[in-house]
């Protein structure tokens, strides 16, 4: 099966955590938006708003696997899954792995949240108070609480992997958690992570993987900027 | 089966996706925490911070049907789906229903901002200018996005539900979501409402079917408030 993956060429955003799992389990799949030549957003702008589509994608990213296609981040790895052995195949499993990736989808909007708290049409500079308080809270509530409830998975399931005893897509999806979080925030990260120590070591050893280190290193892993989820800036790493 | 259902006792909120479709399949479920005495949060707490849980829940609600304990309101939903009848039973049914739920999960967020856009730690009052502005845009671009694709998906499935032949828990869910803007917003949702003909239609069927009818004359039915999702403040309402 060669999966389509349709999502925005020039940042890793949402998308990444697909791209994660398709470049683990060595998937054959197209970056549709991302192939040389600019046709790529014109034809995934084109498959959003085909009229005749029975089930539309309400934003990128979306999977097409054969005439099936399937949206939303959480819900695209929920049915690659077990197509790419990267979750359980039963329902208790499955479930599971899902529940804990749509909480890492909570965590991703209060994340891009911090530099964007008032409105996405407005640039930083003009809600720079607004995100300074916003990332103050963010850092003093929700990242304990985010990060310290994936410890407390992590530790129950033996500190290996979040689910099961294999590596699923939750594990490479905290991967780029903590990846995106030392980008946005090196300071605050590097004072944080002695709280979630099997965490950073989740995240060691998925960057050591054979795929995903060969993947980090290639021209498809699109660098960190300041147009995705994460970005940094000065003020807000305090 | 008897359901075992986890939530604040005193909010809709995201419970009330549940509780919604727990009422229309004439479920047999208890509402933990409201149960008289007091004593249904303390036995919510216990239950989220038992350590010896494999698959603790992030955060309320959760569902405990046997011995399995399921959270994320999209998730629970996708669970409980097939099981009452609200979602198809086939693979790529149940992605589709789940899918709508997600971005109707993704709504929900953008709806709660409009009032705390800033922070969950600081009074409405505190955050007017924020508030304001971000309900501009909210109403501007992204209910306009939001509600035209729920109009969109309910016109190419012939108007009467979203998803296949039957009402499904994205048809109540999304009587809520109206509900809840015409609480939050009633000027705004009154000018709005002509552009999404076959939402309010929706709404109105959802309104008038038996067991729904009855459980929102009931005090099983928490009224709207202003510690919920949707918060009225006239001045955002302009």
């Amino acid at each position: 099966m060669r999966y389509e993956l349709y999502y925005w060429p020039t940042i890793q955003g949402r998308g990444e955590f697909i791209r994660l799992a398709l470049e683990e389990a060595g998937a054959d799949y197209i970056d549709v938006a991302r192939r040389p030549g600019n046709r790529g957003v014109p034809a995934m702008m084109k498959l959003m708003n085909d009229r005749r589509l029975a089930h539309p994608p309400y934003a990128p990213p979306f999977l097409r696997a054969g005439k099936f296609i399937v949206a939303q981040t959480a819900n695209i790895l929920f049915f690659l899954g077990p197509r790419l052995g990267l979750a359980p195949r039963d329902e208790a499993g499955r479930s599971w792995a899902h529940q804990l990736q749509l909480t890492i989808s909570d965590l991703i909007v209060e994340i891009h949240d911090t530099h964007h708290p008032v409105s996405g049409w407005l640039y930083f500079e003009e809600q720079r108070p607004a995100a300074r308080r916003r990332t103050q809270d963010f850092w003093r509530y929700r990242v304990p609480k985010y990060l310290g409830y994936f410890e407390r998975v992590l530790q129950n399931n033996g500190g290996k992997f979040c689910v099961g005893r294999r590596l699923s897509y939750v594990d490479l999806s905290l991967f780029q958690i903590v990846e995106g979080l030392r980008y946005a925030f090196p300071q605050r990260m590097k004072r944080f992570e002695r709280k979630i120590p099997e965490l950073v070591a989740l995240h060691d050893r998925v960057a050591k993987r054979p795929r995903i280190k060969s993947y980090l290193a290639s021209p498809r892993r699109i660098p960190f900027s300041q147009w995705g989820i994460y970005r940094y800036f000065k003020e807000l790493d305090a």
